[in-house]
């Protein structure tokens, strides 16, 4: 492992009225959060202004309403909101330095129309953009694209590895220096400084090039959030932040250590990529301030969405008749590749936990690491985490917003930056430049990295 | 013909330098505006400040880029941009009125996808949305879309006539009051205001639900730009605004008839669409100043430039090789159903113009009305083309811009207003509201109709 930066990296994972099932139903939470722009732009000040890396928002092409009976979704609360390009391009022209980076799936996208999307955000926001690349995981997704049934994990990966490349490629059809646009001359660019990419594979037959320039970050930075095999597999290649899910140390270090062993047979260098952990957490003055925050939170869940949450994740409609004071059936098993479920059946076997307790459990963070304390305990557990190589920085779940995040910010930031672990103010305006990560030089003639370094 | 409203309705066409071929050597141009957000967020603000319904922005999902020949191309300064969606998402929120209307292919996107991008625009920019639905034209984009050749014009239609009905469909899978948001009972949504569309056609299987919610003018205003048969026909059943090229009042006025007679068979009435002709203008304090302006900017244009453009727009590279101050050749001939090229052959033949002429006339708007002279006497001539029945109103193509949208805004719009034709400030808040649209109901419950109106 080479030398690491001691500075932590904070993205803030921003959902409507924040990551608590119940978010919605809190008394500090706006229930049309969803359908609002000022909030959110509001939110994204916030944490541009607490120096955050980026925001960060998820995404399927489809509504979680349940097709067969919609009344069972009635206590859903993100079953329609903003679609999350055009929300951050928004919020591009309302912000200056914070990253953006949105959810979208390789499934159902062709690969020119979303390079297209990433690398005009990417432009009009100075170099902020992020792509988080999914592969999709709803059937309702599918059903809105042509389809009776979502791919299987294989060929879902198999398209993703194919569109990742295309992307990246039609992301490097100008060189930086393509465009002398010499009034006198009328030469508007440079024709030894285009590589369309004529690509031909097969998935994708893509022409190019691309007909948006560069930013000044080169290309947006590519993230992914898959952690089972084809997902870690396609990261190591590709991506160059990843956000995951693990609730204790050693599920991370092991994360950790197995995508960082992996870089260097792509010739990649550990901090090539940024590893980061989603957190849900609950701040108080006190750890009993703390702790009776995140009940109160629990008590706003129904016990209809707990078994509905299981019957889902789990894909057992019988679920939903299962008594909620008792464990998980015997006869519950998961698909292996699928990973969030794996974890939760995990988790609930090895504690022994009710179905009403696994759902308590995860219910915030969806399988996520919930922690509550003070400042100063929850910055104990990031930098063990970090320390511990278990993570670079983390992703942010506020439990309910704005409150959850203002608390963040008001009290763990400072800590964080106290004990020199995070950054007062940005030293650069690009997503790349706050991550640390390298700048995308381009293949043929890398002429602006010979200039510029 | 029902009785008329005496506003003239205007759009603001932006293109990053201008409308001109030429623009961006103009002494006055941003040559790399095209790539600047603040640049468009400027001009936005001027058309809203002098109260414009809408700005309006093309697309295509290929570069202009020659493919064979990239340094023939090199001239060309709308080979690389923002990708309008995002473009305008951003604008909208540094605006509060104005109307953000882009251009889209229904060729190569999936209804859902584009469905979802213009209703969060819309959502964002509260009610302020417009989707000009285009089938594409360039053979570039194509081979962009794992395609070697473009589908021809029956089969690009026939997916469009099927796309706009999925997308509309799909925006109105939420009542407007379908979100009771009740924190006291944990219900976020009335499960019988939801309508799923579960289309299945020739092109497109769509399960819906959208996932975003209906937006304050209930969805986008719905915009055409072809003029060929199978768009008339498209655009008398589905369009609300059609924007359109004419040279003259006469061919405006026969436009017109047919497109306004042909809607009451879709039950439609005359004011449910608004008929709006694109037009350069170039303003001068007197008549010579603005011939002087126009003909400085002709003669920024190479000759190259206008030979390369007659060999694309008549897809006849041979053109490339021909005298450029002789009349166009006899053999040249253009396929009916394309309908820009046979305009611009017929204004050729009609005025035995040679090819260097017919460039210069077209070369600022492509096909589109060009006048030049003060604000009265341009003033004169749009009364003339809408008391005539020829136009609701205009799409205005600034021939560079800044400067060229200062000029209409500084004396045009002025001019327009002391006649009593165009507004002082704006009445409404939504696109529809300006454009005088019909605010579309929902098929099934018009609750909100009903108890509004």
């Amino acid at each position: 492992m080479t030398q690491r930066s001691d500075q932590i990296r904070l993205g803030a994972f921003l959902m409507a009225t924040g990551h608590h099932v119940a978010a919605w139903r809190h008394p500090g939470a706006k229930a049309d959060a969803g359908a609002d722009l000022e909030h959110y732009v509001a939110i994204a000040r916030t944490a541009e202004d607490a120096g955050f890396d980026m925001v960060f928002l998820a995404d399927s092409q489809g509504s979680m309403v349940d097709q067969e009976d919609p009344a069972a979704s009635r206590f859903v609360s993100q079953v329609a909101t903003f679609e999350p390009i055009t929300l951050l391009s928004a919020i591009a022209s309302r912000t200056s330095h914070i990253g953006l980076v949105a959810t979208a799936t390789t499934t159902y996208y062709e690969p020119y129309l979303l390079a297209r999307l990433f690398a005009s955000l990417d432009l009009l926001s100075g170099g902020r953009a992020g792509w988080n690349l999914v592969t999709s995981a709803l059937r309702q997704e599918a059903q809105n694209f042509n389809l009776d049934h979502h791919p299987e994990p294989e060929a879902r990966y198999a398209r993703a590895e194919e569109f990742a490349d295309v992307t990246k490629g039609l992301w490097q059809s100008w060189q930086d220096d393509a465009f002398p646009r010499d009034k006198a001359s009328g030469v508007f660019f440079d024709p030894a400084r285009i590589h369309p990419l004529n690509h031909r594979g097969a998935h994708f037959s893509v022409a190019g090039p691309l007909n948006v320039p560069r930013s000044t970050q080169g290309h947006p930075v590519v993230v992914q959030a898959g952690s089972s095999e084809p997902g870690r597999a396609l990261a190591a290649r590709t991506a160059e932040v990843i956000f995951t899910a693990h609730q204790t140390l050693e599920s991370a270090q092991a994360f950790y250590a197995d995508i960082k062993g992996r870089l260097p047979a792509f010739g990649r260098r550990a901090e090539d990529l940024r590893i980061m952990p989603g957190v849900f957490p609950v701040v108080g003055a006190t750890e009993a301030e703390a702790l009776e925050k995140y009940e109160e939170l629990q008590s706003l869940i129904l016990p209809e969405v707990a078994l509905r949450f299981l019957a889902s994740v789990f894909n057992r409609p019988e679920l939903l008749e299962h008594p909620i004071d008792e464990p998980l059936p015997d006869w519950l098993e998961v698909d292996g590749r699928a990973s969030r479920p794996a974890l939760l059946l995990e988790l609930a076997r090895r504690e022994g936990l009710t179905a009403r307790e696994l759902h308590l459990r995860v219910a915030g963070a969806r399988g996520h690491w919930t922690i509550h304390g003070t400042a100063a305990s929850i910055v104990d557990r990031l930098e063990a985490w970090f320390d511990g190589y278990g993570a670079d920085g983390f992703n942010i779940m506020p439990p309910y917003l704005p409150g959850g995040l203002d608390d963040f910010v008001g009290h763990v930031v400072p800590e964080l930056q106290r004990r020199g672990r995070f950054r007062k103010s940005y030293a650069g305006t690009t997503l790349r430049e706050h991550l640390g990560l390298p700048y995308p030089t381009h293949p043929h003639h890398a002429i602006r990295a010979e200039a510029a370094e």
